[in-house]
Protein backbone atom coordinates (compact mmCIF):
# COMPACT_ATOMS: atom_id res chain seq x y z
CA UNK A 1 0.00 0.00 0.00
CA UNK A 2 2.87 1.98 1.01
CA UNK A 3 3.87 3.05 -2.82
CA UNK A 4 4.70 6.67 -2.24
CA UNK A 5 5.23 9.50 -0.04
CA UNK A 6 1.67 10.83 -1.36
CA UNK A 7 -0.27 7.59 -0.88
CA UNK A 8 -2.79 7.66 1.90
CA UNK A 9 -1.06 4.95 3.79
CA UNK A 10 2.26 6.79 3.98
CA UNK A 11 0.35 9.79 5.57
CA UNK A 12 0.00 7.62 9.27
CA UNK A 13 -2.84 10.43 8.89
CA UNK A 14 -7.19 8.88 8.75
CA UNK A 15 -7.85 8.28 5.38
CA UNK A 16 -10.07 5.29 3.58
CA UNK A 17 -9.70 2.00 5.59
CA UNK A 18 -7.47 -1.01 3.68
CA UNK A 19 -10.35 -2.76 3.53
CA UNK A 20 -13.12 -0.64 2.00
CA UNK A 21 -14.12 -1.06 -1.95
CA UNK A 22 -12.76 1.67 -3.62
CA UNK A 23 -15.90 2.70 -5.02
CA UNK A 24 -16.81 3.60 -1.65
CA UNK A 25 -17.89 7.24 -1.30
CA UNK A 26 -15.01 9.50 0.34
CA UNK A 27 -16.94 12.47 2.11
CA UNK A 28 -14.01 14.54 2.54
CA UNK A 29 -13.04 17.79 0.80
CA UNK A 30 -9.31 17.16 0.88
CA UNK A 31 -9.58 13.23 -0.36
CA UNK A 32 -8.41 13.19 -3.45
CA UNK A 33 -10.95 11.39 -5.13
CA UNK A 34 -14.46 13.10 -2.98
CA UNK A 35 -16.80 13.98 -5.53
CA UNK A 36 -17.15 17.18 -2.89
CA UNK A 37 -13.94 18.24 -3.24
CA UNK A 38 -14.47 17.63 -7.28
CA UNK A 39 -17.59 19.82 -7.00
CA UNK A 40 -15.96 22.39 -4.65
CA UNK A 41 -13.35 23.29 -7.50
CA UNK A 42 -15.81 23.37 -9.97
CA UNK A 43 -17.94 25.79 -8.29
CA UNK A 44 -14.13 27.55 -6.95
CA UNK A 45 -12.67 27.87 -10.72
CA UNK A 46 -12.82 31.21 -11.76
CA UNK A 47 -15.37 31.62 -13.79
CA UNK A 48 -18.21 29.48 -11.90
CA UNK A 49 -17.82 31.25 -8.38
CA UNK A 50 -18.75 34.53 -10.65
CA UNK A 51 -21.83 32.28 -12.41
CA UNK A 52 -22.62 31.36 -9.25
CA UNK A 53 -23.17 34.40 -7.66
CA UNK A 54 -24.78 35.88 -10.91
CA UNK A 55 -27.18 32.79 -11.00
CA UNK A 56 -27.99 33.77 -7.44
CA UNK A 57 -29.33 36.74 -8.36
CA UNK A 58 -32.11 34.57 -10.25
CA UNK A 59 -32.60 32.82 -13.48
CA UNK A 60 -30.87 34.28 -16.42
CA UNK A 61 -30.48 34.02 -20.39
CA UNK A 62 -27.00 32.91 -21.72
CA UNK A 63 -26.17 36.17 -22.95
CA UNK A 64 -27.23 38.17 -20.15
CA UNK A 65 -25.41 36.10 -17.95
CA UNK A 66 -22.42 36.43 -20.24
CA UNK A 67 -23.00 40.44 -19.83
CA UNK A 68 -22.59 39.99 -15.88
CA UNK A 69 -20.24 37.87 -15.67
CA UNK A 70 -18.00 40.58 -16.87
CA UNK A 71 -14.72 39.25 -19.32
CA UNK A 72 -16.08 36.00 -20.03
CA UNK A 73 -15.55 34.14 -23.28
CA UNK A 74 -19.02 32.66 -24.64
CA UNK A 75 -16.27 29.07 -25.18
CA UNK A 76 -15.82 29.18 -20.98
CA UNK A 77 -19.33 30.14 -20.12
CA UNK A 78 -20.54 27.59 -21.95
CA UNK A 79 -18.06 25.54 -20.32
CA UNK A 80 -18.35 26.34 -17.15
CA UNK A 81 -22.32 26.15 -17.15
CA UNK A 82 -22.26 22.25 -18.47
CA UNK A 83 -20.09 21.52 -15.88
CA UNK A 84 -21.66 23.23 -12.68
CA UNK A 85 -25.20 21.53 -14.23
CA UNK A 86 -23.34 17.86 -14.56
CA UNK A 87 -22.56 18.91 -10.54
CA UNK A 88 -26.44 18.74 -10.08
CA UNK A 89 -25.95 23.25 -8.81
CA UNK A 90 -27.99 24.42 -12.13
CA UNK A 91 -30.31 23.62 -14.82
CA UNK A 92 -30.68 24.72 -18.43
CA UNK A 93 -34.47 24.71 -19.99
CA UNK A 94 -35.04 25.03 -23.20
CA UNK A 95 -37.99 27.57 -23.73
CA UNK A 96 -39.97 26.82 -26.69
CA UNK A 97 -40.27 30.10 -27.66
CA UNK A 98 -39.44 31.70 -31.26
CA UNK A 99 -36.86 31.72 -31.62
CA UNK A 100 -36.15 29.08 -28.58
CA UNK A 101 -34.58 30.64 -25.56
CA UNK A 102 -32.37 28.81 -23.22
CA UNK A 103 -32.30 30.18 -19.11
CA UNK A 104 -30.09 28.77 -16.11
CA UNK A 105 -31.46 28.66 -13.30
CA UNK A 106 -29.99 27.50 -9.85
CA UNK A 107 -31.34 24.10 -7.96
CA UNK A 108 -32.03 23.74 -4.51
CA UNK A 109 -28.48 22.29 -3.54
CA UNK A 110 -27.36 25.77 -6.08
CA UNK A 111 -29.22 28.10 -4.65
CA UNK A 112 -27.90 26.65 -0.72
CA UNK A 113 -24.02 26.82 -2.58
CA UNK A 114 -24.86 30.68 -4.19
CA UNK A 115 -26.10 31.99 -0.98
CA UNK A 116 -22.73 31.20 0.98
CA UNK A 117 -20.79 32.20 -2.07
CA UNK A 118 -22.66 35.62 -1.27
CA UNK A 119 -21.56 35.77 1.85
CA UNK A 120 -17.96 35.12 1.10
CA UNK A 121 -17.85 37.74 -1.63
CA UNK A 122 -19.16 40.23 0.73
CA UNK A 123 -16.87 39.69 3.12
CA UNK A 124 -14.27 40.06 -0.08
CA UNK A 125 -15.76 42.89 -0.89
CA UNK A 126 -15.45 44.51 2.51
CA UNK A 127 -12.04 43.73 2.46
CA UNK A 128 -10.99 45.38 -0.92
CA UNK A 129 -8.90 47.86 0.56
CA UNK A 130 -7.15 45.63 2.91
CA UNK A 131 -6.49 43.58 0.32
CA UNK A 132 -5.14 45.99 -2.16
CA UNK A 133 -3.03 48.08 0.61
CA UNK A 134 -1.61 44.17 1.45
CA UNK A 135 -0.62 43.65 -1.97
CA UNK A 136 0.86 46.61 -2.52
CA UNK A 137 2.84 46.14 0.69
CA UNK A 138 3.74 42.78 -0.25
CA UNK A 139 4.88 43.76 -3.66
CA UNK A 140 7.25 46.62 -2.11
CA UNK A 141 8.88 44.32 0.07
CA UNK A 142 9.87 42.21 -2.51
CA UNK A 143 11.41 45.31 -4.57
CA UNK A 144 13.07 46.09 -1.25
CA UNK B 1 -23.10 54.02 -25.51
CA UNK B 2 -22.83 50.36 -27.60
CA UNK B 3 -19.43 50.13 -28.30
CA UNK B 4 -18.72 46.35 -27.90
CA UNK B 5 -21.10 43.84 -26.59
CA UNK B 6 -18.39 43.48 -23.26
CA UNK B 7 -17.96 46.87 -22.30
CA UNK B 8 -19.81 48.26 -19.25
CA UNK B 9 -21.30 50.92 -21.23
CA UNK B 10 -22.89 48.37 -23.36
CA UNK B 11 -24.51 46.73 -20.27
CA UNK B 12 -26.49 49.38 -19.55
CA UNK B 13 -26.08 48.59 -15.97
CA UNK B 14 -24.43 50.19 -12.56
CA UNK B 15 -20.69 50.42 -13.74
CA UNK B 16 -18.00 53.29 -12.54
CA UNK B 17 -19.04 56.36 -13.71
CA UNK B 18 -16.66 57.68 -16.62
CA UNK B 19 -15.30 60.81 -15.06
CA UNK B 20 -14.15 58.73 -12.17
CA UNK B 21 -10.69 58.24 -11.98
CA UNK B 22 -9.50 54.97 -13.30
CA UNK B 23 -7.75 54.03 -9.42
CA UNK B 24 -10.98 54.59 -8.13
CA UNK B 25 -10.85 51.43 -6.11
CA UNK B 26 -14.15 49.60 -7.59
CA UNK B 27 -15.76 46.78 -5.14
CA UNK B 28 -17.56 44.44 -6.94
CA UNK B 29 -16.55 41.00 -7.70
CA UNK B 30 -18.51 40.70 -10.94
CA UNK B 31 -16.37 43.69 -12.06
CA UNK B 32 -12.98 42.83 -13.88
CA UNK B 33 -10.56 44.71 -12.26
CA UNK B 34 -11.86 44.58 -8.17
CA UNK B 35 -9.61 43.69 -5.90
CA UNK B 36 -12.17 41.58 -4.35
CA UNK B 37 -12.81 39.40 -7.37
CA UNK B 38 -8.90 38.63 -8.12
CA UNK B 39 -9.01 37.56 -4.49
CA UNK B 40 -11.63 35.66 -4.31
CA UNK B 41 -10.19 33.97 -7.63
CA UNK B 42 -6.89 33.38 -5.47
CA UNK B 43 -9.07 31.41 -2.97
CA UNK B 44 -10.90 29.65 -5.28
CA UNK B 45 -8.24 28.21 -7.12
CA UNK B 46 -7.93 24.73 -6.73
CA UNK B 47 -5.52 24.57 -4.24
CA UNK B 48 -6.19 27.80 -2.86
CA UNK B 49 -9.41 26.52 -1.44
CA UNK B 50 -7.73 23.77 0.64
CA UNK B 51 -4.55 25.30 1.18
CA UNK B 52 -7.18 27.81 3.14
CA UNK B 53 -9.38 24.99 4.71
CA UNK B 54 -6.44 23.43 5.99
CA UNK B 55 -4.90 26.55 7.71
CA UNK B 56 -8.30 27.37 9.45
CA UNK B 57 -7.70 24.19 11.44
CA UNK B 58 -4.37 25.88 13.08
CA UNK B 59 -0.86 27.03 11.16
CA UNK B 60 0.97 24.32 9.41
CA UNK B 61 4.57 24.21 8.33
CA UNK B 62 5.25 23.89 4.60
CA UNK B 63 5.73 20.02 4.50
CA UNK B 64 2.74 18.77 7.13
CA UNK B 65 0.42 21.53 5.15
CA UNK B 66 1.57 19.61 1.76
CA UNK B 67 0.39 16.22 3.24
CA UNK B 68 -2.73 17.73 4.67
CA UNK B 69 -3.92 18.98 1.05
CA UNK B 70 -3.70 15.45 -0.93
CA UNK B 71 -2.27 15.81 -4.27
CA UNK B 72 -0.37 19.29 -4.46
CA UNK B 73 2.68 19.58 -5.69
CA UNK B 74 5.31 21.46 -3.55
CA UNK B 75 5.71 24.10 -6.30
CA UNK B 76 1.93 24.51 -6.50
CA UNK B 77 1.72 24.62 -3.24
CA UNK B 78 4.59 27.02 -2.33
CA UNK B 79 3.14 29.24 -5.44
CA UNK B 80 -0.52 29.31 -3.48
CA UNK B 81 1.13 30.00 -0.34
CA UNK B 82 2.55 33.02 -2.23
CA UNK B 83 -0.44 34.79 -3.31
CA UNK B 84 -2.29 33.73 -0.50
CA UNK B 85 0.19 35.61 1.69
CA UNK B 86 -0.21 38.36 -1.10
CA UNK B 87 -3.59 39.28 -0.63
CA UNK B 88 -3.07 39.43 3.17
CA UNK B 89 -4.87 36.02 3.89
CA UNK B 90 -1.88 34.47 5.40
CA UNK B 91 1.88 35.15 6.95
CA UNK B 92 4.73 32.79 6.47
CA UNK B 93 6.89 32.90 9.91
CA UNK B 94 10.14 31.81 9.97
CA UNK B 95 11.07 30.22 13.09
CA UNK B 96 14.91 30.63 13.55
CA UNK B 97 15.18 26.87 15.27
CA UNK B 98 18.04 24.86 13.69
CA UNK B 99 17.03 23.81 11.26
CA UNK B 100 14.89 26.71 10.91
CA UNK B 101 11.11 26.14 10.41
CA UNK B 102 8.86 28.29 8.11
CA UNK B 103 5.27 28.51 9.67
CA UNK B 104 1.97 29.26 7.40
CA UNK B 105 -0.76 30.88 9.74
CA UNK B 106 -4.16 33.09 8.76
CA UNK B 107 -4.63 36.75 9.50
CA UNK B 108 -7.62 37.72 10.76
CA UNK B 109 -8.76 37.94 7.28
CA UNK B 110 -7.78 34.83 6.73
CA UNK B 111 -9.69 33.55 9.40
CA UNK B 112 -12.90 34.80 8.64
CA UNK B 113 -12.42 33.66 4.93
CA UNK B 114 -11.78 30.25 6.24
CA UNK B 115 -14.19 29.98 8.69
CA UNK B 116 -16.83 30.82 5.12
CA UNK B 117 -15.17 28.06 3.31
CA UNK B 118 -15.27 25.99 5.89
CA UNK B 119 -19.62 26.52 5.77
CA UNK B 120 -19.07 25.64 1.96
CA UNK B 121 -16.76 22.47 2.58
CA UNK B 122 -19.54 20.90 5.19
CA UNK B 123 -22.38 21.93 1.67
CA UNK B 124 -20.26 19.93 -0.01
CA UNK B 125 -19.38 16.91 1.82
CA UNK B 126 -22.84 16.66 3.10
CA UNK B 127 -24.34 16.69 -0.37
CA UNK B 128 -21.41 14.45 -2.19
CA UNK B 129 -23.59 11.90 -2.59
CA UNK B 130 -26.31 13.84 -4.67
CA UNK B 131 -23.86 15.54 -6.62
CA UNK B 132 -22.05 11.86 -7.74
CA UNK B 133 -25.83 10.63 -8.36
CA UNK B 134 -26.00 14.20 -10.86
CA UNK B 135 -22.91 13.65 -12.46
CA UNK B 136 -24.16 9.91 -13.43
CA UNK B 137 -26.89 10.94 -14.28
CA UNK B 138 -25.92 13.90 -16.60
CA UNK B 139 -23.46 11.37 -18.22
CA UNK B 140 -25.75 8.92 -18.67
CA UNK B 141 -28.15 11.44 -20.51
CA UNK B 142 -25.22 12.35 -22.34
CA UNK B 143 -24.90 8.86 -23.80
CA UNK B 144 -28.05 8.44 -24.54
Amino acid sequence: MNSGPDTDAARGEPGPALDEPSDELVVDVFARHCSSRAALEDVGSKWGILAMLALGEGSYRFNALRRRVEGVSEKMLSRTLQILERDGLLVREVISTIPARVEYSLTPLGERVAAQLRVLADLFEASAADISRARADFDTSRRA
